[in-house]
């Protein structure tokens, strides 16, 4: 690769999520150089966010000892339905966003290409060229965090569909007149898997009186209650935290059962923060759950991993985005 | 186009199911020549059955006056698990069949090459290359008959997977603990909406004092139900057999959301024996609940259309599936 000035081209991925903004500088081979991490503040509109995360990219290049004229290009994950196209986000529902010109708005401000994408298929991205050294055919990515996002990578590309918004995942119906949605439907995956829906059933628990340790951990009402809070309790042998994580873990496996029977990935490849902190817990009834049910012989020789790129599969799927665009 | 002693080169496809065989003959572009159609007979065994297939085949090619030799190949759905490959039937439930050598039987008795698949997939294959004129990059067909079958064309190739068994769609779970389905699991997309589903929820309506026109069309214990019979009932304003057709409409439409947000095709074609017969009530109620249940923005310009080939999908598939692999 040519050098611009004596250093190194980069690349820089961002993961735009609705409480914190992660950006990456990574060299063209995908090793990490440096990031930065700051939180997004939604609550003060579009304009002061996109500035945001002008300064987290910033910041980060500055971290590295690199300069703005080496950056090559910048891939962004945002939280809902994007038009890769125009780079604009189109619905953000943790952001409040509607029709937002990312894109254009960070070009302006950055003088450099800037590239959008879901978060899901950013994360899937990520994870296909940074960590599947086999490079399979097909590859299905789930993120269980705060909701479920996903991305299909199939014949080696990112899969987008017609409306560009394939890979959700998370809105896959799994129980007809199951727990209502954020997106207004009944019994999405998102609504019985996610981190959400895990924190909304341990909430109705407790107060239909069931003990737990989390009540000691955190408040009464549980406010704040992440991804390693629910490790503690496990790991403490809180009973009732132990059967929530395993229904979670089972309606996980039935999602992973249907991904084999529609769409047959050589990999299903688990990731995001509930993962992250409960792989151990989840992931041998996760791969249980799935092989029970999906069809007879469907199931051979199919992968059913937990990503280890943990917080950084946005970051660097940013960077692979910017990377093939900017070829 | 090469001809044979002055006669047409064709090629055969055949639907082969559970309780009929049909074999058509096709011209090179397509048109039908001439088609037969035989029982099954399953409970002979699959020796026998495959001479029927040798024999129903023989008759279809001499109806249309011509020759074993002016065919060019033969492609064959098979209802259950298929091995593309080596031809082998793996696992077909209605048929009673495991490991069945079809195509290596059938070319013994033919001299011809045979192609296998799934009967889902040679559906799917007939409809996009047969009636859809716009030959859409993505399209995923579902099949409502006796079972629910699907397959999916996915850059205008036909999806397999990595056991290539991709498009199961009747075994994607909609219901968890719901309704008990063939294949060991629960609330299945097929046993939910599938014509033997509404027929159990008939059958047992009926036992409970339900009251309805099929018991004068039929027998008390509804034997032969057709999906004809349901058209007829609903015709007639039977109210419990139209609440049935409309809670399976209602299921269809929400498994078709999944596949939006999930695959999001550029065209999604129901077919098969349900459809053919209710498309005018149907149709208008599976747009309705897919739309209303795919995530916000992602169905936009989405097509979901019935096909018209009705019957004739499996055998214009298996012909494609011929005609693609002489090339």
């Amino acid at each position: 690769m040519a050098e611009t000035a004596g250093k190194q081209e980069c690349f820089v991925g961002i993961d735009l999520g609705g409480t914190k903004i992660l950006a990456g500088v990574f060299s063209p081979k995908l090793k990490c150089l440096g990031k930065t991490k700051m939180s997004t503040k939604a609550q003060r509109g579009p304009e002061a966010v996109i500035q945001r995360i002008a300064k987290c990219l910033r910041d980060a290049v500055d971290e590295c000892d690199l300069e703005l004229k080496n950056v090559k290009g910048v891939g962004i994950g945002a939280p809902g339905a994007v038009d890769p196209e125009t780079g604009n986000v189109i619905f953000a529902p943790n952001l409040g966003w509607h029709d937002i010109p990312l894109k254009k708005e960070l070009e302006k401000l950055l003088d450099l290409p800037v590239f959008v994408e879901n978060d899901g298929n950013i994360c899937a991205l990520g994870v296909y060229e940074a960590e599947l050294k086999s490079k399979p055919s097909h590859m299905a990515g789930v993120f269980i965090g705060t909701g479920i996002g996903g991305g299909l990578i199939l014949n080696g590309q990112l899969h987008s569909g017609h409306n560009r918004t394939a890979g959700e995942i998370g809105h896959m119906v799994l129980e007809v007149n199951g727990p209502k949605c954020s997106c207004g439907n009944r019994g999405c995956f998102e609504a019985l898997a996610s981190r959400l829906a895990i924190f909304h059933r341990i909430q109705s628990g407790v107060k239909d009186g069931q003990k737990t340790i989390l009540t000691d951990i955190l408040r009464d009402d549980l406010t704040d209650l992440r991804s390693g809070d629910l490790r503690k309790a496990v790991r403490r042998k809180d009973k009732f935290v132990e059967r929530i994580i395993e229904q979670a873990a089972e309606h996980i496996g039935i999602a992973v059962a249907n991904l084999i029977n529609l769409i047959n990935p050589d990999v299903i490849v688990l990731g995001g923060g509930v993962i992250n902190a409960l792989e151990d817990e989840m992931m041998p009834i996760i791969i249980k759950k799935a092989k029970e049910h999906a069809l007879s012989g469907t199931s051979k020789g199919i992968e059913i991993i937990a990503s280890q790129l943990g917080d950084n599969a946005g970051i660097v799927g940013g960077a692979v985005l910017a990377r093939t665009r900017t070829k």
